[in-house]
């Protein structure tokens, strides 16, 4: 289906794991406490990809493994993924895999649709030349920017986004963005910036 | 903080779980297919609790366990519940110990904020006397509801709702409304619904 798709409306979700392990040596039955909170961004990618009967398939999901020696960066890309389930262990096999292949500066695929290299998020902004947004609590209300159809959304995990990192998104001019009036996991906002997304679809 | 709360602002969930097991022997090292489906409703909890920083304790949501030879219900109550976090698995082994007592017609917790009994659908709505608002992928869209600062949302797992259950929402008088113009899983649902309360509690 990669004709039918209007690159204007992908949709493409960059999430920082600032603690996430680069190597696969963590626990599947203790994911939280031994991957470096892996499961916030395996709850990300549920987001990211689900509908109740299917997956998204204009969606990317790009995911910053900061939590080693060299950062990696795992990319799902919804058109082509397979074996995803709504579960976050299932999906954390799934970033365990991509962990285990030897990684270099190109993308390698692990299963399919799953890819991973070294890099961090400089290296990702850099692949995705679209209109750049940036969640944070304080940002302008999602709902007022006007219809959007598309565009690359970064998001921190619980640790938000360092100053390095912050002024990386300012220096590409990143639209400071929230999703509504309370302070969210990732997961959740991407939730709400897709239904915005699916209105503006069918508007 | 319970003598803060205004009873018309208090946000009940109830999920219903048509497979779920009512009995703690399922594995948590295979959720969703030992479970019968558990996964579904941990994630309905992730949601309707988790923000940033905290817990929302104007919240309860009540599971409707209906997979075992007596149906079970579970209620979680934001005001007291305790070690919850938000991966599946934590929230999984919490409501194991919850089925692992015995349970009866009363209520009984079996960890802070978590309690049990042997009832149905029908027991729980009859606890519940607020506005009654029923998730369905064809229902009136909640932002054209006005302004709704609390109620009761049913919704249903990956199997949707029974005949039955259906015809017991409607003579209920239940509101059947969505969140948006596609079929979403139930946790997302709820991310969508919290987000308009909040806009209405900050508007």
């Amino acid at each position: 289906m990669g004709w039918l798709r209007d690159p204007l409306a992908m949709r493409d979700f960059v999430v920082v794991g600032h603690l996430a392990k680069t190597t696969p040596d963590f626990l599947l039955e203790d994911i939280p406490g031994t991957s470096g909170r892996m499961d916030i961004l395996c709850r990300c990618i549920n987001s990211a990809f689900f509908l109740s009967h299917g997956l998204r398939r204009d969606v990317r999901c790009f995911l910053v493994l900061k939590g080693g020696e060299n950062s990696k960066l795992i990319r799902i890309d919804g058109e082509s993924v397979r074996h995803l389930n709504p579960d976050e262990r299932t999906t954390a096999a799934l970033i365990r895999k991509a962990l285990a292949i030897e990684s270099g500066s190109e993308w390698t695929q692990s299963t399919p649709g799953i890819s991973v290299c070294l890099g961090g998020l400089p290296k990702v902004l850099d692949q995705l030349p679209g209109i750049l947004y940036y969640l944070r609590e304080d940002g302008a209300d999602l709902r007022l920017e006007g219809p959007i159809s598309g565009g690359t959304f970064v998001l921190g995990d619980h640790l938000g986004m360092t100053e390095a990192e912050e002024q990386l998104l300012q220096s590409r001019k990143a639209r400071v963005i929230s999703v509504g009036p309370l302070s969210l996991h990732a997961d959740h906002c991407i939730i709400l910036i897709q239904s915005e997304l699916d209105r503006v679809g069918q508007g």
